[in-house]
C-alpha cells in the first residue's frame, strides 16, 4: 500500500472497471487450466457487494427470478428486491452439512430464473461442498441453462482435511460469475476491493455480459486506486504462513465452540468446515420464555453480555449465528456464558413443565 | 495516508455511512454559521459519483422526474434513468455565462417532480454563479417544494476575483443534499472518496432521508477505510498554497485557451470561471465538411491528436469541452494545432462556398 502511494502511480482515475495489470494479477491469481483467466476477464469492485450488485443487475431483468440460498448473506435479497428481481429461497441442510436440497432448488425454477446464487464456503453456515455436490449443482444449472453466480469469498478459507473446489473448473458448459475480494482471506474488508471473473464456457454470455458489467462499473467508477495498485504484491507476495495461520487460528476456534456447545440442553451446534461461522440450532421448545431466535439473542446479549445474530436475519427462524474471529479465550466465555444462559432458560419439556406447573 | 496504514486501526469494516470521526472531520470542515453541520449529517461514499447515486436514490422515486442542466454532467441521466426517474433538461445560456434559464426551469416543473440538480461550478461550463443567482434558482425551489441536489464537486475552485457561494447558507428553506469529494479540490479522484451533505431546513426532509441514505449505503458497505482514516489529516493539514496553485495554474491555463480559441475563426469560447473546462462553441455553417461536433472532434483527434470531449456526450451538440488541466506547453501546443485545424477546414459561409463552388 505505502508503495502505491509513493508511486504517486495511482491518485488519478482508473478505467471503471480497474487497472489492467491489477486486473491481470487477479485473473493469474485464480487462473485454473480448466478455467483459464485473462485480465479481460476480471472486474473490479468496491468490495463483494459491489460484485454481487454488478453481477445480479448484469444477469437479471426486474420481473425475473432469482434462486437464493436459505440460511444465506442477506444482501442478495436486500439487492434483488431493490432491482425488482423476485427472490426464491431453496433450502439448506443442516443435517447434510447445509448441502442444497437439489430437489427443492429444482422445484423453484421457472422460465423466469435468470440466476442461482451459490454461497460457497457459506456465510453464515461455514460449510464447504464437496466437489460432488458441486457437480450436482452444475448439473441442475446445466439442464435448465441457468447461469452462476458463485458468491466464493470464503474460497479457501477452509478448515485442513477438507478441500474448497471453486465451481468454474469443474463446469464444462454453465457461465459463471464468480465474486470474491481481499475482505475475508486477506482480513481487510474496510479497503474495499472486490472482484468479479468472468468464466463464459461457449460464450454462453456473448459480449453483452461484459459490456453490460462495464457500463455498471462507470456509475460509481471502481475501488480505491490504492488499493489496486498494490493488489498484485498482495496476491502474490502475502506468505503462505499468513493464509495457514489463519485457517488454523478459525479452526481451532470452531471446535472450541462446537465441542463446548455441543453438550449444551437445548442447543444444536452444526458443525463448519470452514470460513468463520457456525450455525447454532435452538430447541425452541426448551426454551419456553422466548418467542423467537431474535428474543433469545436479544436476551442473550442483555443478561450476558454475547452478542450473536439471530438467523431470522438469514431468513432461517429458531437458529442463531456465531462468529469464530474472536480471541480465544473470549469464544471459551463466550461458550460459558451461553451455557449460563441456557441453564437458566432450559425447561426440560413443556410436557414436564406443565406437569410440574400443576 | 501511511499514517492511516501505519495504525492497523482502519483493515475492519467502517459503518456503512463512515467512521464517526471522519463524517465530522467533513461536517467542521463544510459548517457555516448560516447552515451548520455535525457528523450525523455528512454521509460518506465511494466517490461523488457514489454520492449523486444515494443522493437521487432517496430523493426519487420511479416515474418521477428530476430537473438537470443542459449542457451537463452526463452521469446525472445515466443514473436516472436506470433508476427509471424522467430526466426533464433545464437550459443554461452561455452568452450569460451559463446561468441557469429560470423561466424554462420554472417550465418544466410538475406534480412528479422530485428533485433539482444544480452543478456549480459546473463541468463541462466552468461557470461559477453568483450569489444572487443562487438566491434566484433557491426561490424557484422554494415556490414548487423541490428538494435540491446541489453537485458543489468542483467548490472553491474558483478563480482569484469570483467567489465561490454554496447552496446551503443561502437557503432558509429548501432542504438540500449537497454532493462532494476529495476528486477534484485534492486531486486524487482514484481514491474513491465522496460524500453527502444533509441540509435539512425545517426537517423538511424528516428522518426518511436519512434513515434512507443509511439502508443505500449498506448495499456495498461505503468507501476505502484507509482513506477515511486519512480523512481529517488531508481535510485539516493541506496547506493553502496547495489549493492556491490548482487554482491559480487552471486559471492562467484556461485564459491561455480562452485567448487563443477567441482569435480562431468559427469558434466561439466560453470564459470560463472555475472548475476545470472550458466549452467552446462550433459555429457548424462554417464547417460544411463535419455533421457534428462528433465529427469535428474525432477529425481532431485523428488530423491533429488533440482529444476534446463533443458536447454532444453532455445533451448539448454544436460544442466541445476542453480540459484545462494539462501542462502550459501541451496547452499552447494544443490551441494551435487547434487553429491548424479550424484555418484548414474553415469555409467563409456557406453561401460564399456555394458561389465558389459555380
Ligand atoms: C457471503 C458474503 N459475500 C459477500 C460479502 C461482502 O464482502 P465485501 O466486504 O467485500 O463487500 C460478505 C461479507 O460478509 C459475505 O459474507
Ligand atoms: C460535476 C461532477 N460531479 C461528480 C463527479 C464525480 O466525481 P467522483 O470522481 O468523486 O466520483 C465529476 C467527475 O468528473 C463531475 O465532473
Amino acid at each position: 500500500m505505502k508503495d502505491a502511494i509513493d508511486s504517486h502511480k495511482y491518485n488519478g482515475y482508473a478505467p471503471s472497471v480497474g487497472y489492467l495489470h491489477s486486473r491481470e494479477a487477479v485473473a493469474k491469481f485464480y487462473s485454473h487450466p480448466a478455467a483459464p483467466l485473462e485480465g479481460k476477464d476480471v472486474i473490479l469492485a468496491s468490495g463483494c457487494s459491489q460484485a454481487i450488485e454488478l453481477a445480479i443487475s448484469v444477469l437479471c431483468n426486474p420481473g425475473q427470478n432469482i434462486l437464493v440460498p436459505c440460511p444465506g448473506f442477506s444482501l442478495y435479497k436486500t439487492l434483488a428486491v431493490s432491482l425488482g428481481i423476485q427472490v426464491k429461497l431453496y433450502n439448506l441442510l443442516p443435517e447434510k452439512s447445509w448441502e442444497i436440497d437439489l430437489q427443492h432448488l429444482e422445484s423453484l425454477i421457472d422460465e423466469k430464473t435468470a440466476c442461482l446464487i451459490v454461497n460457497n464456503p457459506s456465510n453464515p453456515c461455514g460449510s464447504v461442498y464437496t466437489k460432488e455436490h458441486l457437480q450436482h449443482i452444475l448439473s441442475v444449472a446445466s439442464r435448465h441453462c441457468i447461469p452462476i453466480l458463485a458468491d466464493e469469498i470464503y474460497g479457501d478459507m477452509v478448515f485442513p482435511g477438507c478441500g474448497f473446489h471453486s465451481m468454474a473448473p469443474l463446469s464444462t458448459d454453465v457461465p459463471i460469475l464468480s465474486c470474491g475480494g481481499l475482505a475475508k482471506r486477506w482480513l481487510v474488508p474496510g479497503w474495499r476491493m472486490g472482484w468479479i471473473l468472468i468464466h463464459d464456457r461457449n460464450q454462453a454470455f456473448g459480449p453483452e455480459i461484459r459490456e453490460g458489467l462495464v457500463k455498471l462499473s462507470q456509475r460509481i467508477l471502481g475501488p480505491c486506486t490504492i488499493v489496486q495498485g498494490a493488489l498484485e504484491s498482495i496476491l502474490n507476495s502475502t506468505p503462505q504462513e499468513f493464509y495457514c495461520n489463519t485457517v488454523s487460528f478459525l479452526k481451532s476456534n470452531s471446535e472450541i465452540c462446537y465441542t463446548a456447545l455441543s453438550t449444551i440442553p437445548g442447543l444444536t451446534p452444526v458443525k463448519p468446515s470452514g470460513a468463520m461461522y457456525l450455525m447454532v440450532g435452538i430447541e425452541m421448545e426448551h426454551f419456553p420464555e422466548f418467542q423467537s431466535d431474535v428474543d433469545f439473542t436479544e436476551r442473550l446479549v442483555t443478561e450476558q453480555s454475547v452478542f450473536c445474530l439471530p438467523a431470522t436475519a438469514f431468513e432461517y427462524p429458531n437458529f442463531f449465528r456465531i462468529v469464530v474471529t474472536v480471541p480465544e479465550h473470549m469464544m471459551v466465555e463466550a461458550c460459558s456464558r451461553i451455557r449460563e444462559f441456557c441453564n437458566l432458560h432450559y425447561r426440560a419439556s413443556n410436557l414436564e413443565t406443565n406437569y410440574l406447573d400443576q
